[in-house]
């Protein structure tokens, strides 16, 4: 289910800090029942579930670390979402065989973009991002988040 | 949305710590679009989240303490679920307006029982159950929960 | 995931015409992030969704019949819920691996029980059941739902 | 809940066919415990789900049909969701009592972008947006779909 492949990709130009990642995880799911609408097609939120399970997963295959063990581990406190979406190009429905890739896209200092494509008999069917931030604790408040520089041990490990 | 109609109601014959409760808390909804399968009717696990919220709006409205500060008014740690049960009489579909009528059913010395009719043009619709503990940090180990005496002057203003 | 063993298990009484199965579908999964609550356990909600779509993967198991496709094989409607239940016996939380097994505990005319266990670490941490109908096009009213007779060749394919 | 104010807004210069609206839906809500995820704040998929809700009470709001009658009403099949996306500026925990306001902040000849402002006391909480599709059933085969225009009268009622 996981794979390292390197698509020929560039780099956006967002300056010196910013590294692309090739490592890619990839997870092959089966429509539910219940991710499923009057429509008979995944009601939209349900999408948004997989990318967030895709995104531990993701950090799980590339760093080797549980997912409920990776606060613990890096000393953070989490990977808070500050922003997805999604484009929807074709339904899926009750039954229907997806595989989810997913890869960090860009590492910037203290957040990166996840890419997540979802392909359905061969063809794109969502195309979905995540930017998350790489949060710990802050120095002026113990009580509060704050963006902290991600390690440089952890972008290589994404390739 | 909340009365404290008191129906011919029969206790259990549970012993003589039980006491059954007449204060019922109302709530009115709409069947929303993603609550709906590919039947066009709910999906049983959303009626599970009905209750729950249910349940914390009629402690609300009993005990006239709002559910986020519940736990710390009486020095617990929560409600957890032992027990929860539905029969589905009829369904629910999008767009259809049901009231949920609560009550606790039976209070006992650490837990209690809640019970959900949700009512759809007159006729019951779906009739639930939880049972639920009243549980706090265990004397013999701080780190884990257990059943705590429910305190008389909560089990009174249940009626 | 699949496997056919047959526990001792001591029927029910419920006359002639319930048959007791001992098929067994068994799934392996593990807790996601958002599945739990900010207790940081499972919220019981989620536990309903895991029994409906264990339901589909028994008949599937059972029958060889791909869920979506279960309707047009046997020229029914669906299989509708009337009633489901649970014990929540230990909390379930994030990257917990659980194990539900399901099986039909009995067959009747028309409807039937399914009974889910789920185990974690060896122990059991839930008990479900369901009650579902064998539901076809009324006879009288073909806009309608009425349960009508499982096929012997069903039942006898759980064993 | 609903008002027709119409906020000093610039208009996208995306040619002549666009129309921006002013027509404003309001909603109040109050964040409940199985909305928020371990970290006791919101999982990010149920915002799509408020979304969601908002743009169908949206319309309900501006046309004055039903959610569950808008389809027949107009001949339609639906409102395809073909992009979603949500930028999240500061999080809402269990309790909270959040606004979401909804409106139409561009139509095209067959497709529009609902734009959803949550805030929280007084602040932003969750910036969204929805592109949605008018589809009815295709010309050339009527099992597909396809986008169609938006009819005048409806463009209308959103002021």
């Amino acid at each position: 289910m996981t794979s390292g492949d390197r698509p020929g990709y560039k780099a956006p130009s967002t300056g010196g800090t910013a590294r692309v990642t090739g490592f890619t995880f990839r997870r092959q799911m089966t429509i539910e029942w219940g991710h499923c609408d009057p429509a008979g097609i995944v009601f939209n939120p349900r999408f948004f579930e997989f990318f967030d399970r895709n995104t531990w997963m993701l950090f799980d295959a590339a760093l080797g670390v549980k997912p409920q063990e990776l606060a613990a581990t890096y000393g953070i406190l989490g990977l808070p979402l500050v922003d997805a979406r999604a484009n929807f190009l074709k339904p899926a429905k009750f039954g229907d065989r997806i595989e989810i890739a997913s890869r960090v896209s860009e590492f910037r200092r203290s957040s990166f973009d996840v890419e997540h494509i979802i392909t359905l008999d061969g063809a794109r069917a969502v195309e979905g991002g995540e930017t998350r931030v790489w949060a710990g604790r802050s120095k002026d408040d113990p009580e509060k988040m704050s963006a902290v520089a991600i390690p440089p041990e952890v972008i290589a490990k994404f390739g």
